[in-house]
């Protein structure tokens, strides 16, 4: 374990003159990577599957690349991790899932498909919760074991904290990449909806693919080579932006959202992002608040029941094909997922409905802030990572191990794009703090992004 | 085989009547079904599955449930099959491909599980071009041996031209519902996108789950009674409107579309589509063609390219899948099938982009037309099914072996509901005329065609 407060991040964008003169090589670079997965991953339990010898294989193809001068990509050679929610041609895909158990459908994803064609390294799958939804896999935070890494991307996240990778794909629908990032020191890239091709992984309609990752250039050069190659899904126009990491971009206004989880948020943490928040009103920033704009108001209204929203929206989505797991494997889902198909399977039409036009609705009141500020920022977390001990035989069982996404059900449900940079800690814990962005501005938000990390210093509060 | 002359379709939404006074009952009209289909499929040959005992137990409790009075609705009892690309619990799922050979995932799609829900039978697997595309199975058309019956949903429109079944479930993605109802002188609905929950099926961004049948009564009511129970895709409202069949709507005004199509129509055929607006007019109904308005010819012009942007979209849409059935299956796929897949896999994502700018650019365009007129007609194939006597070896593979869906792109690109009625005949062969309408009017439609089945006659055309 590192302590939060030592934590040198390991990075891969910054290799590539070290690949070409020689000093390194994408072969090295995996043979760290597995050094320290070999160290620590008996305590952080952030893989499924883990495939050195395809990953060695890979390795030394780019190793030759990046020698001839010709690397296919900027990632070339960049060992990369892929959450088991999605299918991967050289290891199974069991979806943190009992009843998948063994599943090894032996095909890529679209975005797993496009990274290996951009001469990444699929190193490893890695822990989900269970189909994606709150039930907990194995893994710890790479911070303080007691602790959840946060979910349903668990691994990925994870894997990027302890260093075990530079970056990691993980999915998205109701907070499922900005969550744990934000637990595990990550950044990451929560796109527009349907900015990566999902594949086969078309789960629902607010699902989206992006990369956690130890660095902005890292988080963006993924993402960006992803969507050059398979493009986003089906029927949208997908992720575009710049070849490498957009420029900085000062903001001038920015909206501080409270969103439905400001109550829910503990004092220290607060107090931490009020530390942020002054670091911007001195840098000249102005800052926006529901109280000074109409709008703001408006747009805090529509996403003030946000969880109940998504979780509306996505249970219904989700109860065909978990029926038909359940039906075929009836001890195949955890209780916990069990009783979130039978509330879905009580739902009707109309119900569903009824939450996709307070979805748009709330889409239609972001539209109107657009021109109000350079984006909206709020805390991607209510605070560090909880103590996840596991249930308890007898209780109830928890409502949210992973810890509450009730900070990230607006972004999800607004279709916008979200980018999480780790710039608060509290208590020695990891906190992220979220740029949400109108519907495909990932690049921009990208830039801000850039912007904060180069101005703005971590704050760190005691617990 | 049956001249279409002397052609008595098979309908069920008269039959309640009959069921409540015990004169016939679902288990009797399966019976007769399964006595068509002994008779009709040997060269038919639109099943690929019949499950007659599940078919005969199923009927049974709906004779039970008739007869106390409390059916699930109103198609409680009636025997549908189903295309088999769409999964059902009790019947293998192989999508006329090779590939998928024996693949039985026991489960049902939410479609067949909302049929299930209201009391349908689900009695068959029809033949379906190879997924969904262009290579055609073995199925006949129910009025001519030598003739396609269309496709992709070739034996779900066969089996109800040749009284099999008095309804059955098609998808279309370009002209896989239309186009085969059209030739086999069935009634379809092609909804509005998303109208009915696709489930596992989410093929592609353009495809849709649709009903063939032998009457607007069943066509409608088997739309509805699916999407009340199980909604629209994934983050659409879905198919909304009346319980019943939708009072008939006469129109004023009637946009007549050309399409890319109309060159490749045949004399006869636009001699009798000519026959029918005649009608038309005598009725009272202005027509308005690209010449009367700048609105109709700039749709016009904005479909002109259809067959191709469809190709387009689809094919990119479809490549990791086949890819992956290719790799695991290298003979899995047929000729045809990989040719497609090669031209998708040379394509990139900005191409792919330019198609969808397309498709949106012609929705815009379809929306500019919205008050000129209550739906937009046109024929709903180029002609009569053409004669296939399947590839001949050694020559290029024939284009389209189901027939041209010229005629069907538009409102597949557009998004649009479509209802097609067998309301001409050319040469003794059914051919389709087709409603097309805005986003959402899938009932509005269905009430058009209905005035379109009570007020106009068939025309028939010699060949």
């Amino acid at each position: 374990m590192t302590a939060y407060a030592d934590y040198k991040p390991l990075t891969f964008h910054d290799s590539a003159g070290r690949f070409t003169d020689g000093n390194d090589s994408p072969r090295a670079y995996l043979e760290r990577c597995l050094e320290t997965i070999a160290a620590r991953e008996p305590v952080v339990k952030a893989l499924t599957a883990l495939n050195e010898q395809g990953a060695r294989a890979a390795a030394d193809e780019s190793t030759a690349r990046w020698k001839a001068g010709k690397p296919l990509s900027p990632i070339d050679g960049m060992p990369v991790a892929i959450k088991d929610l999605l299918e991967t041609k050289d290891m199974p895909t069991e979806m943190g899932c009992a009843a998948m158990k063994g599943n090894f459908p032996k095909r890529d994803n679209a975005g797993v498909w496009a990274l290996r064609q951009a001469g990444a390294v699929i190193i490893a799958k890695t822990v989900t919760a269970e189909l994606g939804g709150s039930h907990p896999g194995a893994t710890t935070n790479p911070f303080d074991p007691k602790r959840t890494p946060g979910g349903s991307s668990s691994g990925s996240a994870a894997a990027v904290g302890a260093n075990m990778v530079p970056a990691a794909i993980g999915t998205q629908v109701g907070g499922s990449i900005i969550r744990p990032a934000a637990y595990c020191g990550n950044f990451a890239l929560k796109p527009t909806q349907g900015g990566i091709n999902r594949g086969e992984r078309l789960a629902t309609s607010m699902s989206t693919h992006g990369p956690h990752a130890n660095s902005l250039d890292d988080m963006w050069q993924v993402a960006i080579e992803m969507a050059k190659r398979c493009g986003g899904d089906r029927g949208v126009m997908g992720l575009m932006g710049p070849d490498t990491l957009p420029a900085a971009i000062k903001p001038n206004r920015l909206i501080v959202l409270e969103t439905e989880g400001w109550p829910d948020a503990d004092a220290a943490t607060k107090t931490g992002f009020a530390k942020f928040l002054d670091q911007l009103k001195a840098s000249g920033v102005t800052l926006i608040r529901r109280a000074d704009h109409p709008f703001v108001e408006a747009l805090e209204e529509a996403i003030a029941n946000g969880r109940a929203i998504c979780n509306g929206i996505t249970s219904w989505e989700n109860r065909w094909y978990q029926r038909g797991m359940l039906d075929a494997s009836p001890n195949g889902l955890s209780e916990r997922a069990k009783a979130a198909l039978l509330k879905a399977e009580a739902m009707t039409p109309d119900q569903y409905r009824t939450n996709l036009l307070a979805r748009q609705q709330a889409q239609f009141a972001h539209q109107a802030v657009a021109s109000l500020a350079d984006a909206a920022i709020t805390l991607a977390c209510p605070g560090p990572a909880p103590i996840w001990e596991g249930d308890k035989p007898g209780q109830p069982l928890a409502a949210r191990p992973t810890g509450d996404f009730v900070f990230n059900a607006p972004s999800s449900m607004l279709f916008a794009p979200v980018v999480t940079v780790p710039l608060m800690s509290v208590g020695g814990m990891p906190v992220g703090v979220q740029l949400i962005g109108q519907q495909h501005e990932d690049a921009r938000m990208t830039g801000l992004a850039r912007w904060f990390v180069g101005t703005l210093k971590r704050t760190a509060t005691p617990a």
